[in-house]
């Protein structure tokens, strides 16, 4: 049961920074309606610059971006050094305008491919009382 | 900037119900270590049986397991038909065993490919206030 899956590039980030800017590809931009009835949103994004065999092969990584943290498995972390190279935030959607969004709190680099964007829901994502480790804690929130 | 990413499968969910088995191929075993210090985990797997042309050009769906949801753009539902049959869900991890995962409340199907596990971090995840539409509360979570 080994296989591929293919994805298409739906957009990019035309712009990162503490507000960022998303580009939608014009064929998928008809995707985005009714997206506004939403605070948040989840965008999953291609960690472009982490996809060759070396930063694929990973397997363990020291979470650098957070003081103290030991090393552990890469599914344990959100390190974008990982066998699938996606990108995972939840942000805060701003601004709809045709097809771009101006959403806060993405943490990816500019030019990196949109994979999908889903609607936050909190019944379904939000876990205020999830367990995790102390070394979370510190520095960036992933 | 249009292109593609390729995704390797790391796992398949062995058996779907209210607690899943989700097996990870022996490779990426190593990636579980200290997966365990979470309670909450996010498992992104792939829809296969939604991969095919026809389920993946929706742009417009209406999400028939919310009663009254209204037709919506596919980025502003969870619906599994969507350019990228990406599947994701926050689930309890419930115990490791070696390269198998036991979680509760993962909507998929068996036989799923897995794409990647990342742990579930509060701070950057949790959004116990975000606003989402009234037919979103119908129904199942997603």
């Amino acid at each position: 049961m080994r296989g591929e899956g293919r994805l298409k590039f739906i957009g990019v980030v035309e712009e990162s920074g503490d507000v960022s800017e998303l580009d939608i590809f014009p064929e998928y931009c008809e995707g985005l309606y009714r997206l506004e009835d939403f605070s948040h949103i989840m965008v999953f994004y291609w960690l472009h610059l982490r996809d060759n065999q070396a930063h694929r092969s990973m397997v363990r990584v020291v979470p650098r971006r957070h003081h103290g943290a030991p090393e552990v498995g890469v599914f344990a972390s959100r390190s974008p050094s990982r066998p699938n190279p996606i990108g995972f935030s939840v942000v805060e959607l701003l601004k709809i305008e045709s097809c771009k969004l101006l959403v806060k709190g993405l943490d990816a680099e500019d030019a990196s491919p949109i994979i999908d964007i889903k609607p936050y829901i909190p019944r379904a994502d939000s876990v205020p009382e999830a367990r995790a480790p102390k070394w979370t804690l510190s520095g960036p929130p992933t």
